[in-house]
């Protein structure tokens, strides 16, 4: 069993969003506050808002809550999850462990295939953080091909997973039949999974999404045992060509209307995001959401902010991950060097995660508050430790410590320069550094007013 | 020999920028608008106003022409050099062949240590690129100890580079006397090499920074070679901490006055600049140093964004790099991923660049022009092969065209998957874009039409 804080659950089964409007401070928003540096009560006002969410799911027992939303810092879903080719409820919770130990504050259970409940049951017994799902996938393997979901098997399925304890549910709710048509002329089309199944199902059977014209079913599933929604967007650019278009923004006002009757029905919300949008269109792209979405926590999936490096998408999409942290998402969902590509293993949900570790602490500098505050302490403290030549306590700030210290030491021929005041980047004589520490600071001042006083009487 | 492209050079031993006040439009310059899409003439006017530099030594013959500045695309750079304990020129010149390989679009030799005229002539005479040096360490090499130095050396070493061919010179002339106070209580002291030599001289002679106060003899050799003048940040910023502060915009007023000094003496001029600096200090950073240097080219180290990544510092100065490039910086200087930590191989170049090609192309979309289109148009290539499923064309069209191929193929079983309608990440029954292909587009517009009649009747 994972380590777990010393918060006892609420035992009230009404939501976090109900108990905060009802003035309420659980004992989750009590640890969301420590954790984010807040009070219970700026907590709770934020959830009562709508502006933070803290999912979780009564069921699930092993869970160290935590927020989501403008006024915590930024956070990062890792994905995870088996294939119909590789899967096994072992190997999942391992990416599992690597994904919390690299920092993961949510992981998404996207696994698709065999042995769906039994994978999602051990992933969420081993989990303190909140696990997310994205329930069409499952409703999908239960049938032979898109056209014969239909609505009972998919509330079906969100109600298994609501029970067996899963924290929050991207339910593509806003892909409407009637935005189609301006998808047609995409240079990528659809590129969200649930999209597309949900366009070929809606075409197929001249009918609106199930999800949209039985979302109040969804509704009540959801408060019953208090999963967060996070309105999926299944209409998302999926290239800079698609970018900020008519398809993306009509879905995301419904998106916006779907946020209203979560809270109107209690439940919890977040709002997903886009994709591949260019460096200029981040800022606007995120004031858009907040607008339309009244400050609904926005999680979005990078967004890449270009196209031509796949390999390299964890890159690509950490650049605009960062901004749009900084302009005010609530959390980043990583992108691995996979994207495009192929299911991402083990090592490619380390490299994911640390570039987007990367991503939200700067977004976190940027944005200052309690947040930015403690992440400016860290790097104060690793450059400290840098200017000292304290290459142990450098590399212990070090977001990967191992990683770091390898390539100081790979370069150096022995214990004695391992530890010196210099590296194999400028060796002694160059070290800027050291040639700062050998400076006679004690007669510069003298040295600058004597020359000042050299300069008037000329 | 490199390929060398059709333009023959100037014989007219005025510089660039002389030729361009007298309304002569060059060979070079002509070369610099056919790789830039923009005319000659539009090329000539940047340089006569000093917005753009065009590197190009009288004495190097392989070079092919290139341009930095606002009109031009944003432009990438990387550093090579040997260190005193790997030196070899043949060595220099295969991380030479690298760097142009993944796209430098100039290269800055900083070795140390022996055999660096020897090293230095191999590398010039090699590359199609401008090459670009910190004199100053080459004169470090013939002293003992930093205080030995002297201007007459220091310009001495000048010449001789300018002899051999070398494109641009940084030259830390910045760095005064009077800005060392400000930077003694900072967290990381001088981080730039020159500077923490030249401040070390300062204070033990208690006199000037010499190449300050000889920085007409400096002009007078650059001129004669017509080597540009690219004004080190000797005291830029080595941590978030220190960002933006007063000793870097005192220099950066220093800085300013040099520009015009350049400007006036015929003799072509940029401008560098941070290292650490947050999200949200970005853009003001590079609309002051464009206010104060009359939009004299900007070439930045990064910035990163955050201190905490040692290791990841590709990625964490790749951030910084493409929000600066957008908001005009014209060239990056690249960090690779061992910076911090020791001297980057051949790997690290590799890593380095691609980060910065992702940067500067993420850069020159979102600003649009000539290099923004032609980037637009690369990236929709790109998504068109990818929603066409065809893989060949994708990986073609990718900035590293075998490591996508690799990711792609490894986690596939058989030819006859590697080129399928889908990948290992969704399989064929989830694929969006293969769902979309399925979509039975010709019926869809009449179907939403039907619905909106239905209900206006309702």
């Amino acid at each position: 069993m994972p380590h777990r804080s010393a918060y006892e659950p609420t035992a009230d089964r009404r939501t976090q969003r109900r108990l905060a409007l009802d003035r309420v401070v659980t004992p989750e928003m009590q640890r969301v506050a420590e954790r984010e540096h807040l009070t219970g009560e700026q907590v709770r006002a934020e959830v009562a808002r709508g502006r933070m969410v803290i999912p979780a799911n009564h069921h699930h027992a092993a869970l160290d809550p935590m927020g989501i939303g403008l006024r915590a810092g930024v956070k990062v879903n890792a994905n995870i999850g088996s294939s119909p080719t590789t899967s096994s409820p072992a190997g999942e919770v391992e990416k599992l462990t690597v994904a919390e130990k690299w920092g993961a504050d949510t992981v998404m259970d996207l696994s698709t295939g065999k042995d769906l409940d039994e994978t999602r049951t051990a992933i969420i017994e081993a989990s303190t953080v909140p696990i997310g799902t994205v329930p069409i996938y499952q409703a999908l393997e239960q049938v032979k091909q898109p056209e014969d979901l239909d609505i009972g098997r998919l509330l079906e399925v969100i109600e298994v997973q609501a029970r067996q304890g899963v924290d929050y549910m991207t339910i593509h709710a806003g892909v409407r039949l009637e935005h189609l048509p301006l998808c047609q002329h995409r240079v990528t089309g659809i590129v969200s999974r649930g999209g597309g199944l949900l366009a070929r199902w809606m075409v197929h059977h001249k009918a609106e999404n199930p999800l949209y014209e039985h979302f109040d079913a969804v509704l009540d599933i959801c408060r019953e045992h208090d999963v967060t929604i996070s309105l999926g967007d299944g209409l998302r650019p999926g290239s800079i060509a698609d970018a900020s278009d008519a398809a993306q923004f009509a879905e995301l006002d419904t998106l916006g209307e779907l946020v209203q009757r979560c809270w109107d029905a209690d439940v919890q919300a977040m709002v997903e995001g886009p994709g591949h949008i260019p460096l200029d269109q981040l800022e606007m792209n995120v004031r858009r959401q907040q607008q339309v979405c009244q400050e609904a926590p926005f999680y979005t999936l990078g967004p890449l902010v270009t196209d031509i490096a796949p390999g390299y998408d964890h890159i690509t999409s950490a650049i605009g991950a960062a901004i749009v942290g900084w302009h005010g998402t609530s959390m980043l969902c990583y992108v691995t060097p996979k994207e495009h590509l192929g299911l991402p293993d083990a090592e490619d949900v380390k490299e994911g995660l640390i570039a987007y570790r990367i991503a939200a602490h700067a977004a976190d500098l940027a944005r200052g508050g309690a947040s930015g505050r403690r992440a400016a302490r860290w790097d104060r403290k690793l450059s400290e430790a840098r200017f000292a030549f304290d290459w142990n306590a450098q590399f212990d700030a070090a977001l990967d410590p191992a990683t770091a210290r390898a390539m100081h030491d790979e370069t150096l021929p022995n214990d004695h320069f391992k530890s010196a005041e210099f590296c194999s980047m400028c060796g002694p004589k160059y070290c800027p550094m050291h040639n700062f520490r050998d400076v006679d600071w004690t007669q510069l001042a003298d040295v600058v007013a004597e020359r000042k006083r050299g300069r008037q009487a000329t």
